[in-house]
């Protein structure tokens, strides 16, 4: 089933049902009202939204409603955990090479995991301010699991059973931040701002054979300003699957329901493939120009993610968010020219 | 006011106010069910439980019950973020010392925080369980606070006016998995598992004179199996005060409301207060002794953590936790004998 949550002016929306091709929404109203309480209570909870969502896509829902993904918020807008890995070991060697850093001696036998801050993310339209374009503002383009229960030490297997919910993230960085709190040992906080996530979550069985082995086989497209930044194949070049990922993170404690675990930013070795961050496009930009063309983000620019199943279906919706400053009185309007210069 | 979360088998517990003397509670039914629910609605809500606090103080609460610590979750048992910092000086520089790493060139001017995780928090009296000896255990007594909603950018005068809670923690760290994750640049994660806190969170206000500063002056004792292991000064040696921290945390995102923020393991350059976790006790014997004598933690060890204010009165009531391995089958019994060589 697809779920999102819609604004009410709450700090937890209204959860709704969505249909397969994200064109009508149903509130879960009489079954839960907030995200949370489906991930607290999975069992009971589940197979009621699943009847509804099946109703839903039958055409049958009485109070059916046309889905708005700019109505949406994240589609759990605030998290107990939320632990990002980088699992794609294209992208951790080119934005290392880049910065002059180390590649880690045991990047392919242990993941890295930073922990993010989860009590206020992005809806997937929501505009991201910053105060400062000197800070480097770029975008990751991630796929993401929500988890159920999993008690400490539970291995991989185990913890890919634990997988409730697949969901597509960007997760903002701040890249001038990023080497004095890389260099403190004690990992990113303000280099990671509010992460945002496209409007739909899915389980996992949404996404067919497209689901396996603990990946999602398909391609993440990401665009700057309306030109392609890539087309990155979700799972052939993750090294470690969610599963891994979970079990790294349960290694010394629990990780409760609701935990998102993200695979990091989608990569790949065939450049042909494109990038899914800007950081990796100045690296290979380095690598073959000398030097890197492409800018940070400013004020204005748009950044659209989304992916397709193999029919062509948005499988999450897209998140769409506009880089605005703290400066800005207002949402900025929509900006209309291609910026080859800077991301194209 | 002083306030508790009783355990009823649910995730998030029942809030209950407790009494000044911490010996009786009163479930705060009719105005809040959970913690979180009191910090997403302050203005609201805590003039009710203010209200019935007066009354229990009074002995006039019609349904007041025994207060019982060990019936306690965590104040706030899930929270959408646990960011902590390191503010004394003194920790930094003894703990780095002895791992033999540089101590940061900017200590004094840019704090340092790690995002910790905060989907299963410990209760007071919770077994501190662990999988592997070898790891390190150590205790860490910290102060934290529990701040409301906070904009991006706040300066750290507002951030301060922000604090809701005050709080007493134990940052339970993994000492031997620390150097890994301090090199890969990612930060603490495996080495950071479950925190605990104190049976009671205290608004600000119930600290009197001791809350100064956007600091906590008032002495964390700690001792392990019945010996001391400090009596430390919870004022003095921070650098950094709580707004400050908020702050810094604040930098580039919005900070929303049940957001915890700790202060780091309370430290003093007076080595006759004695130290709040054996990392430092440790570093100490190496300068002193030329070798660490102090053991890590083991299944059995018994740890106790309590605040006292100026009339002797316990502020936060004790946190009082038996580490024990997954190995073992059930609870073990409580530990009798002292263990000099190990912690006295």
């Amino acid at each position: 089933m697809k779920l999102a949550t819609l604004k009410d002016g709450s700090r937890d929306g209204q959860l709704a049902v969505v249909s397969r091709d994200l064109s009508t929404a149903h509130f879960a109203t009489g079954i839960a009202t907030r995200a949370q309480q489906l991930l607290d209570d999975w069992n009971f909870i589940s197979p009621q939204l699943e009847d509804l969502y099946t109703t839903l896509n039958g055409g049958k829902a009485r109070h059916a409603f046309p889905f708005d993904p700019r109505a949406c918020m994240a589609p759990l807008p605030r998290a107990y955990q939320w632990a990002d890995g980088s699992a794609y070991p294209s992208h951790v060697r080119r934005v290392l090479h880049a910065r002059g850093a180390e590649v880690p001696a045991h990047l392919l036998e242990v993941p890295l995991m930073y922990q993010g801050g989860s009590d206020d993310f992005l809806g997937p339209c929501d505009d991201a301010v910053f105060a400062d374009p000197a800070w480097g503002i770029d975008l990751e383009s991630e796929l993401a699991v929500v988890a159920g229960d999993l008690s400490m030490g539970a291995a991989p297997d185990a913890a890919l059973e634990a997988v409730r919910l697949v969901m597509l993230a960007n997760d903002w960085s701040l890249r001038s931040l990023v080497p004095a709190e890389v260099a403190s040992g004690f990992g990113f906080l303000q280099s990671k701002p509010a992460t945002a996530f496209a409007p739909v979550a899915v389980t996992p069985d949404e996404l067919g054979p497209a689901w396996r082995g603990g990946r999602v086989h398909l391609k993440v497209s990401t665009q700057v300003n309306g030109q392609r930044l890539g087309d990155v194949e979700g799972g052939a070049g993750m090294h470690f699957h969610f599963g891994q990922l979970l079990a790294h993170l349960a290694r010394t404690r629990n990780v409760r329901a609701g935990a998102i675990v993200g695979g990091g930013t989608v990569s790949h070795d065939d450049e042909g493939q494109g990038v899914s961050c800007l950081a990796e496009r100045r690296a290979l930009e380095m690598v073959h120009d000398g030097h890197a063309a492409s800018a940070w983000l400013q004020s204005g620019d748009l950044v659209r993610i989304e992916v397709f199943d193999a029919g062509g279906q948005s499988v999450f919706g897209a998140i769409e968010q506009r880089v605005r400053s703290t400066e800005d009185p207002d949402p900025v309007p929509a900006a209309t020219a291609a910026i080859d210069g800077k991301a194209g």
